[in-house]
C-alpha cells in the first residue's frame, strides 16, 4: 500500500507551489506540507501505511529527492535539499535466513530542523536527528544525529597516485 | 552495438514483472531474467555485443539502477537494488596517450549472490564478487571482493564542525 | 534568472550532437560547445545571470549529469562523464543566521582539463582545477585540485562485519 507520486514544474523558471491537495487524497492528515514547499523537478515520496511526512515552510528539493516513510519523517522550514537527496526512516531486516522482502523492517523517526542544507547525494537513514542550522556535504551518508549549527563532510582524504602512459 | 532500453512501471501500486521478451528480440540468449524479477521505475541496461547478464527470480531494483555488460554480470535471487545502484563489468582504458574513447574497455565478470541488498547509490565495479546474503550500506563503492553473509558500509568518520554564524 | 534545459536523445544507438543554437538564444556568448559533445540521456544545465559554461569537443556525459553554473565551469576536450556527474561553481552562504536562500551564493571557477574521466556520482566543487588526463573513481567529491594525469580513488577502506543470522 505504497504510494509513488511525481511531481513536475513544467515551468522551469518558477518554483512552483507543490500542492497538498494531491497528497490529502490519499492520505488525510499524513502528509503536510507547508507554505512555499518546492521542487525542482521530480521528486519521489513513498509512504507505508503508518508513516507521517512533515515538510515546513519555504523548503526546497532539487532535482531527484526521494523521501521514504514507515514512521514519520519530519524536515523544517526554510531547508534546501540538494540533487538527488534520499530520506528512508527504514532500513531491511536481514537478521533471518529468509528473503529480504519478507523480513519486513526496522523503522525509526528522522528530525531534520530548520534552515539546513543538504548537498548532492546525500542520505539520511533511520532514527538520525539533524538541528537546526547544519550544513552536510555532498555525498555524505548521515547515520548518526548532528548537532544543530553544524557543518558535516566525508572525510576527504582521496588517493591520489600518478598514471604513467605509454604510447 | 550497445542498447539503452527504459522500462516503466505505470502502475505504481503494482510491481510488474519485467518481460523477457523485450529482450530476447534483441539479444536472444544473452539476458537472462528469472520469475518475478522488477523494477520499481526506470531501469537502464547496456549491454555491448559480448555482454552477457542474468537475473535471478524475484530480484527487485529500485528507482534509477543501471547495469552495464561488456562480459558478464550474474546477480542471483532475491536481490533489492536500492534506488541509483549502478554496476559496470568495465573500465575505460587509460595506459596511453591516445582519446580516452579510443583506448577502449578492460573487463572483468561481476557476481553478486542470492538475498544481497545493495544501498542507494552502490557502485559495483569490474571484477567484483559479492557473496549470498550481504548488506551493502548506501554510496559504498565496492571495487572488491566481498565473503558471504556480511555487512559494508562507508568509513562513517565524518568530519563535524561547528559553523559560527554572525549577523 | 536560471535556466533548466532537458536533452533528450531519441535515437538511444547514434550519440546527437548537442546544437549550440538551444544555447545562444537564450544566453549568446556564454555556452559554448565544442564539436560532437554528446550526451547520452537527459543533462542538466543551469546558469546564472553572469555564468559562462565552455565544454571542449569531443567531451561525452552519461545519463543524468547535471553542471551548474553562477561564475565559470571550463571542461575540456574529449572527457567522459559517467552517470550522475554533478559540477557546482558554487555554494550557499550559510555564515549568517537569515534564511539560506537569502543569502546568496560564494563562487569560485572550475576547470577540468583535457581528457579526463569523471566516474559514477561524482561531485566537483567551487574552485577546483582537474588537470588533463585525469582519473576520477565513482562518488568521489573533489573540492581541492587534482594534478594532471592522477588516478584519484574515495578511501576505499570500508567496514565489513559478518552478519550472524538465527532462525
Amino acid at each position: 500500500m505504497n504510494i509513488l507520486i511525481r511531481l513536475r514544474n513544467l515551468k522551469n523558471s518558477l518554483q512552483t507551489k507543490i500542492r497538498i491537495a494531491i497528497w490529502s487524497l490519499e492520505y488525510p492528515g499524513r502528509v503536510e506540507f507547508g507554505d512555499c514547499v518546492s521542487s525542482r523537478d521530480v521528486m519521489r515520496l513513498r509512504l507505508g501505511p503508518e508513516g507521517s511526512l512533515v515538510v515546513g515552510d519555504g523548503t526546497f528539493f532539487n532535482n531527484g529527492c526521494s523521501l521514504n516513510c514507515m514512521k514519520r519523517i519530519e524536515i523544517g522550514r526554510n531547508c534546501l535539499f540538494g540533487e538527488n537527496v534520499t530520506v528512508y526512516d527504514h532500513n531491511h531486516r536481514f537478521s533471518s535466513f529468509s528473503r529480504l522482502a519478507e523480513q519486513g523492517y526496522k523503522s525509526a523517526s528522522i528530525k531534520i530542523g530548520d534552515n539546513c542544507w543538504l548537498g548532492t547525494n546525500v542520505v539520511v537513514l533511520k532514527g538520525v536527528t539533524i538541528g537546526d542550522g547544519c550544513v552536510v556535504g555532498a555525498n555524505v551518508v548521515v547515520a548518526s544525529d548532528i548537532p544543530p549549527d553544524s557543518i558535516v563532510t566525508q572525510s576527504r582524504d582521496l588517493n591520489i597516485a600518478p598514471i604513467i602512459r605509454t604510447n
